[in-house]
């Protein structure tokens, strides 16, 4: 592939054709982005999707496998957002996939209020405090920590841009669950599917995805849990299907 | 055993020499308050514990093997009390477990607000109209259905009970789970500790575990699921561990 700067690499998705520029200055996508792309649901035919803090465009990638609809990544880092453009680019999505460089908080007034089938997100999931502490590179703090968005705006945005019906799918922190869950309710989100992932089985759970209905009834389903590593030390089926 | 009635029997609990008086005219103690008794947070050497809903006394009696406190249930069905009384004999624990005959909802005026350490339920599942359509005999409905008390009242009557620091714990059908976050929270109870049960490895969970804190501070823990059954059919060491 054309293009490619000192420090980047193109790395191909989980069996996939697709291919993602990561670059070692900035941050890598994750499992957890991958698991969430799976997890939503999407309508097949057509509609209108949205990935807020989409980074270099994991999801949005990864779900233009499974709709035909118009899939819409918004990054508030210049540079990242930039690495999702080439990626569009050069998996051939430029029809189907745009982005945005921008705040995800300002989208529900940029592409219209109650617009949207889906909305995903894999947010920043560690308070502000932490980054300080920590003094990581400022472009992985951003991503990781609530320091330009928090918890509670990507619920409120994501309560802002869908339609009645419309679904919301997060990856966060099993830690936060009770302000996820709280948080949906009160923007009109009812959670509907939970999933939880442990790094192996008979550990804690270090990670929940989350799916909610605007204006859904409640009830609420526990998927299987997912365990990233079987006893063997390998990823397991549930992260990386045999194809 | 003395006093054996028509259609009773006496079974003894898992891997313990305590027995438990069942009547096939009332209705059996359930898994799910053999796995809430574990569950649970006690104190080990002293303290106040008590069990609302506490059917034929099941969870008392298997929570006096791990305190040395002292333990109320309380129960509205008098036949159904009667067997927990009578347990409590059956078992020499007489001096360290007591049943109350009434509604849970007085307990904190009887036995006075703010003075308990732990507070256990496993309380009615399901809305009371399912009970008039399912034309359960009268003692299951109360047992299951809620005609006599509510989440909500479990919720509130829990929040009066408990000192601040006491832990509650609740067994319920996942599909609630919303619904009981809110209203710990409501009652000024947090949920710390969260584990699902899954009849077997890869099916959605069908009951949980919630235990919650008196004023403590958000962040909950994802415990490593809970499976019933393994893949040869048989209980899992989770559910019937080896001695």
């Amino acid at each position: 592939m054309e293009g490619i700067n000192r420090n980047e690499r193109v790395d191909y998705l989980f069996h996939t054709d697709l291919k993602i520029i990561q670059s070692d200055d900035l941050f890598p996508f994750s499992l957890d982005s991958v698991l969430l792309a799976r997890f939503v649901y999407v309508p097949i035919q057509h509609g209108c999707l949205v990935d807020l803090c989409t980074g270099n465009g994991v999801i949005p990638f990864l779900l233009s496998q499974r709709t035909k609809g118009e899939i819409t990544g918004i990054e508030i880092q210049p540079e990242v957002c930039h690495l999702a453009e080439r990626g569009a680019l050069a998996n051939h999505l430029e029809s189907r996939v745009r982005f945005i460089c921008g705040d995800a908080k300002d989208l529900p007034e940029k592409i219209g209020r109650h617009s949207c089938d889906v909305v995903t997100c894999n947010p920043p999931y560690f308070n502000k405090q932490a980054a300080r502490d920590l003094k990581l590179n400022p472009h992985l703090a951003i991503a990781r920590h609530e320091i330009l968005i928090t918890l509670s705006d990507v619920l409120e945005t994501a309560g802002k841009l869908l339609k009645q019906g419309g679904k919301f799918a997060l990856v966060h922190r099993p830690e936060r669950l009770v302000e996820i869950l709280d948080g949906m309710r009160q923007e009109g989100m009812e959670p509907k599917r939970l999933q939880f992932v442990h790094p192996r089985m008979g550990k804690p759970a270090n990670m929940v995805l989350v799916e909610g209905t605007r204006g859904g009834r409640p009830g609420i389903t526990v998927l299987p849990p997912i365990a990233v590593y079987g006893p063997d030390g390998q990823y397991t089926e549930d992260v990386w299907p045999k194809k």
